[in-house]
């Protein structure tokens, strides 16, 4: 059993038992989506991370085990053309460009890190249809001149 | 000269100029991504906007014109490999999964919209670096049973 | 099993009990096509619709839980080189500029949903040679402007 | 100048002169979306029908001509993840399946011609947003047993 | 087991049986193409026809059944760098333009079918090293105008 | 000017002059697919082929010289995803396996030759509609073993 | 078991066994690298060489039953990026160009066969390093014209 | 003018010159393929051989520079489905997994090198048809340990 | 179990054996990057070497049978979108281009060697955040003129 | 003229008037790598070091203006399948599974910058043949829990 295998366990063990994501973030003390996003294999889990959240929805020894082993954060691990997925893809498309350039005015050659991220998810009342809110929050990098 | 051309000539008379991206937001009294967004080619400008931003940066009639094309915002808008725009990639690659079952979760079947869209920059003060924040704000669209 | 593999066997249970799939749709109440979509894997389906169609086709427990995981809709679930399918890939190839500039001259800047969206599908009988006939009915989204 | 850019410069005429696309479709005595398509670049125009327009845009003499060339018709006319295009495009990986299996249940073993085929684009009036309706008509075409 | 599988199944029976190809499309009343086709995997056989290929090679009730499964016509059904196949696939690069034209101008506006198609294939004497000779032989069909 | 240059400019000469293909092909003493192959860039042409269809057609020197260039085979000398030519295509996907055999069966190991080669168009009368007929024959050619 | 999992077989008990694959050729009276490209899956194998090498290589009958199977010349016979083959791939790309100009200027317009082919292998001795030797050896096929 | 335009300008002039390319291996006094190779492009050449190769042809000077600028060694220089450059291609393709074993046999972990590595063309007679005969000489390279 | 599943073997039985990658290269009496890399299944492992690793880390027979079958040192051993390795991928994006023209200036026409090849892993204290330094020491290869 | 030409401008004026990399390195005060690579095009340029390298070089003043353009460090700043560029993709493709897992033994869930990164270039003098020595020197970061 690989992470991503077991990802998909524990989506099926909290469906059938009607444990939510934000129960499960709560458990491990972690935000939503941190705690989502290791679960479903794209950040790693300490033993005692995987046993807790094991204990909580009637895991398997193997799935538990499975959920300590390294992250799966390449390619692989998801379908861009998923509809979902794909509109994110299009802003990257769309955006991308623009915001390639304010950060360059802004702080100068560099980058917003990808990895000194953070990243909230949030529902937002409207009345005319309710909106799903992303906070991207990265550190800036400074291209190095030596 | 295509809609991406007009960009290019914005750009170049932007930073001759001394004019900033915040300034043309300013005279379009349109948000900041928005303006960088439609300059660069993404997003339908009128004959009036084109026109006051060619008097701004003194931009030739050709560019001006050309500035009211029809917006360019397929894969060739953009380099997916480019540094800064590839950590949104990634972004996309390592959340994605997550980000797609929280909303299945949240608000049932159905996408974040990338049309009926706002995306915000902002910078963040912070005494380890200062950091780069960008809030994505779609509405929910529920998938139609019928 | 996966959601696939539960299409693949409710096909087979299908063709071998002599049920239709007008027959699965009057069962579900819904459309023929959202009907046949959900069942090959590509919409979700609640416990109870997927229980009534394991009862009339005789299915499985397992194929019948493997109906309630999420819909498959990335690009794995469909080989556009397929014959039929790629004749609607073409008609996008062929038409898609004129539908796009149409779009933009009749409602302005914006798209035709694939979310709340309906497909009908019909069989029109002609002298010639009887026709198919699809009716896309998609909501229209503006570009949102902020 | 090729045929492509002959569209483009149709395009651009038909911006600046105010003349819409039904008013060139009644020009031609033909549909709206056959008549759109044919002036991008799709479908052949004979000597005749490119002068007609061309008299009605104040169309260069070497734009006429290029308007009689044989049409593009291959994947380079079209971006297929430009936003308006990818809907339809998503609409064939989603529905593909199901569309596939829905004619070879009613039909037979064939397909539906892309070629023996019309396309009707209309508006549809709807208190909650209007709505784009597509009607894909294609003669089916049994597949040959010999 | 699924189509390709029973298709390759057939092959090693087969082969140990010594029953040819021709055998086989005797025992079918089908031409040699389509019933080398079929039982492959890329045309539809009913249960009938696929007992009987059962009976003649000695085939498992798995196999016959996997033989009526729907036809496999996609890209994944050929490996088209295997050399045989390659040659082919030259064929359709070097001499497709040439095809397209004269399609054009002898018949107008339009295609010939991939559907309404026949193949056959022969071999021809020739003291110089025989010759492997296949017609196409497929309906021309004209664009629709409308 | 390049050799597909070349090409564009005999067909354009060809419409506008209202010499057909089977016209120069028997101003060359060659066949109809050779001939169209040649002048539009797969095949070489001698001075004297060049110079004689030049004659005929009227072609600058400079289109002359460029007939003599060496022939393009490779990719980019055609679309396989324009409607006509990618018929050819998927008659390779969905009878190249078939064919493999049937060649394996009946000459041995080896290829059907895309040289040593001949290619036939026909149009073939029909009362249901005329047919496209293609003859392809080429020299088999065994695999050494050594 | 497949042909190239019989290949893996063949190569894991020559190395149990010390056979070498000079042994080999020699036992089937072949060259060496035919031998080795037969045995690993790129040539056919009657049953009796299958038998001859079942016997020396102490191989099961299900291994030497699936040596007989048709051989697998496709791309997924081999990663063109596995270091040592990618050696041969970039020495196309290099010399690509200079060796069909070399070839059409002696030979005429044709190719040199890679079916009608012979490939040795060998060791040259050198003070610097020994050197990897290979003599690629294939008829000339002039193109047909007709 | 870059470096491949300049090696189309040497194949213009030498084939109205009548200068073979053997002639020109004498005149920079090096073997037949690395002269052909490096005028095409794929071999730096210093100003005096580009200047002797210049006064042969009788070449532009703007040519002559544009000989001495670096060599085009990438997948840009060829087209490897080009006829002649793909029967190499597909002989790595099914020669390559046996190469790559016998190398491991005879020499060790390593590979052939394709830079200190020698290329000869010979045509070797042969009542049954001319052959083409290529020697690749490449050094053995041993895989470091450390 | 093929190479890759041997080396996904041992790394779970370091993990829980508590060994690191220092001590295997002590007990292996190699550098840390080649026996990583050869334990993850990229370099060449005798028994004797299988044998103590086996020992020391109480892997099953069948996984020290593995570790001697060939190295796989081809695209799929590793996924390039991988975040850790997609900052190399990069790096060779970004400076490849200088690194060429440096080497050819420094060192003439040729390549640095990734067989005659070392690579080394360091930590770099560093007040502002530790880190990583990789060394890269390859043979300058001359092109061979002849 | 874009970044790229302006930086295969200078690499003209650089081989005509004999100024070596390392001359323009201690002419703008920088490492020989960030300068080369600057000058190509991959790092930003102010006005200031443009116009000190184009009173070197003699540049025209075009030149200069273009070197001041945003870096392009996309994929298409270089080709990868150039033989030197690619040894170095070969390393990230042998070497980068060994290095992805020392980076997490030492350092933990993290990666080595590509941002706050140097790269040095040096020549070691080696009786067996020179090496080319690269200094890759990244900081460490790690992924934020939150």
């Amino acid at each position: 059993m690989d992470r991503l295998e077991a990802g998909a366990a524990v989506e099926i063990a909290r469906q059938k038992s009607g444990v939510s994501w934000p129960d499960l973030a709560d458990l491990l003390c972690r935000s939503l989506v941190w705690t989502t996003s290791a679960l479903l294999g794209q950040q790693p889990l300490t033993l005692e991370q995987a046993q807790l959240v094991g204990d909580k929805l009637g895991l398997d020894a193997e799935v538990v085990d499975a959920l300590t082993l390294p992250p799966v954060r390449g390619a692989r691990a998801v379908d861009t053309s998923e509809p979902v997925v794909y509109r994110l893809q299009e802003m990257v498309q769309v955006y991308g460009p623009a915001l390639q350039r304010l950060i360059a005015e802004e702080f100068g050659d560099g980058i917003m890190s990808a990895i000194d991220f953070e990243l909230e998810f949030e529902r937002k009342q409207d009345p005319k249809g309710d909106r799903v809110v992303l906070t991207l929050n990265g550190k800036f990098l400074p291209y190095r001149v030596w």
